[in-house]
């Protein structure tokens, strides 16, 4: 049996059905939380604010925004891509944490952990769009972080990359051997991230025992970037 | 007499009234170069391509976008001063470089620096809103900086803070005890960098001696940051 | 109870009576590992493989190497300050690594944890010798952790700083109002990072859930550096 | 002609033979330097001192310590190895910089720049000890950089890696194209950095327009590295 480190914590986790938000939830579970799994869209500008008074009470909220990323040259970017982008990604998160963060700051409790990626921390071609999006995220995290620690609340993130998880990497893609010689060549690891090892990074960061980490992005990427 | 070290070199800076666009001119003019001085505003979704195009050929693309910095507590933070700051500074980045990239790309020269911000690679408090978007701007700089590489054409950024410049450090500001106190503590170097000393260094980093950096993010801060 | 995530583990502690060697042993313990405190000085050039060949069969190797920081400016620093220093945190480190990894690499399992600092993350004032030293340090974890990783074995370092000690925070320190200033200005985080907290993300790290992190350095230091 | 950045400067180059040597020499002199080319052997405990004192005044010193990078697995690392290159490396940078720094702090002007190496930012296998005496660099500047800052002296740091020289890169090895491949897929620029480009960027850091630089490290390696 796991552990129990987020024992009776209730936990929001966004995009449950998408990205990291199915492993997410069942990671979380088994180490004891009340798992709020809500799958609802968030590019609505009022729609944050609605699934975070839904949740009612929240310990900690882990935001997990999930959209393909396009691969356009960097030329060939358009408005919309962009526009969509930023919406899917970006906008919502701080209308998450706005609202969020109040009760956390007045109880002098909470945590919020946003799922990164590295993309923003090493460049990586055809990839201008969803970079800047996932760069304007570890920005913010890093500065709210800063701002809320003197309440006890503690906001960080994971910055991953080469992480197991079936839309981006399913098996016919694991299993071809050109994928597995890039993987050797560019990923340290050798081989992807589990995507179990990641979400127990998470809970782990979500627990009380990692009260101590304010604004910091932590890369999950196998080696491909370590700062 | 300044050298030379941008003889000819067409160079459009934009903002060019603000920020640090003023002493970009003078000092990029001083070492030769053809500075194309251009102070339109740059959040309506055409006006990047209008600006570009209207400059004729360019060798180097000097984006400088001003905006003061809002200092509102994250939970305070409205979608309006998101969107604000999102317009001024980040959505004109990848419009300007998507007019500016095809003309380098064929001719196989060319450079494009961003005048970013420290605050994204550090967190400061009450500045979630403006490090965001700093942040979503390196990050675009990095990766457009590796793809365009193979075209020799180079895209870089500075990250600054704690420059000298008239809108955030006005000479009471300076004289004022408590401010020189505090860049004792917090700015290793111990005073602000000089106006003319960060303007050097964007003026190097887009000569021909710097062809060899590419997505690369260089703080320029005293020591704030130092990567 | 905590959690057995290190349960049946055999781990060598190294320098287990200084630095955070007490509070490892206790909260590894904790966790169910198999704790091999050793206190044994490692400045002789044999005393590394000695130690690891008396420790038996090894699953993790912590290397906790401890000595106070010297204080001295860089102009006064002597010949023997910068040998002491090196002798008692760098050359120890390859020693070690060296004794315990072909076992390790043979049964394609293992981790090393060097317990660093983040004095190598950031310059700090009359620390010269001491930041040196854990630079060597850290880069050393870096490149074994990038070449080992295929044998599916881990080494990575924890960057600490204002961390609870005994020797460098005691008590009466901890109560002075001017230190207590300072943490606020210097650490984002308010206050210092618990030494249990310190030590739990540490078996964290040598726990079978982090298989993912090769040559990775992490800070653990209130947010005084965060990458 | 080039332009006379360092017009009557007088710069002393360390192990002006080897490494990055020649070519700084010849592109400081360029620049209007009085270059003192020493290539003394450095080992030797009092050789530092010997070199600073036989130089008379300088304004700059640039540490140029060159030694063939081991490519030993870590598990086959001897004492010898890394005594040798921690001799070479890393022990004459301290005494060198106490060598030089006083009478630079008393006229309270003067830098010094390491040609350090990007492999302590970024793991390589068989590379641990090369990388664990470039980290001790590296971390040394940062603090003494934090360190003399008030006095107005420059101590920072190249970090290269990729650079053109032909101990490393002989023109065999340029144009075979298992190496050019090597080059497309590790270094985002494509190609090497030019020997001069390096040393351009070197000259214009040991300039005073840089005199806002402390304690700073500046990757130069195509962007294998950019933080």
């Amino acid at each position: 049996m796991p552990n129990q480190m987020l024992l009776g914590q209730r936990v929001l986790i966004t995009h449950a059905d998408a990205f990291m938000g199915p492993v997410l939830c069942e990671v979380f579970a088994n180490h004891g939380a009340v798992v709020m799994a809500n799958s609802d869209p968030l590019t609505r500008a009022d729609a944050p604010a609605a699934v975070i008074a839904g949740a009612g009470p929240i310990d900690v909220l882990v935001v997990n925004l999930a959209m393909p990323a396009p691969t356009t040259e960097a030329t060939d970017v358009t408005d919309a891509e962009w526009d969509d982008v930023f919406a899917a990604l970006v906008h919502p998160l701080p209308r998450l944490c706005r609202a969020a963060l109040p009760a956390m700051i007045e109880r002098r409790a909470g945590k919020i952990l946003l799922m990164g990626s590295a993309s923003a921390l090493r460049g990586m071609k055809r990839a201008s769009t969803y970079s800047a999006a996932r760069g304007a995220q570890l920005a913010y995290v890093q500065s709210v972080g800063v701002e809320v620690a003197p309440h006890n609340v503690q906001v960080n993130a994971i910055a991953q990359n080469f992480v197991e998880n079936p839309t981006y990497f399913p098996p016919e893609v694991q299993s071809n051997p050109k994928f597995q010689e890039r993987m050797r060549r560019e990923v340290p690891l050798g081989r992807l991230v589990g995507a179990t090892e990641d979400a127990e990074f998470a809970a782990y960061l979500c627990s009380k025992s990692a009260n101590c980490f304010v604004g910091q992005v932590f890369p999950v990427c196998g080696g491909w970037v370590t700062r």
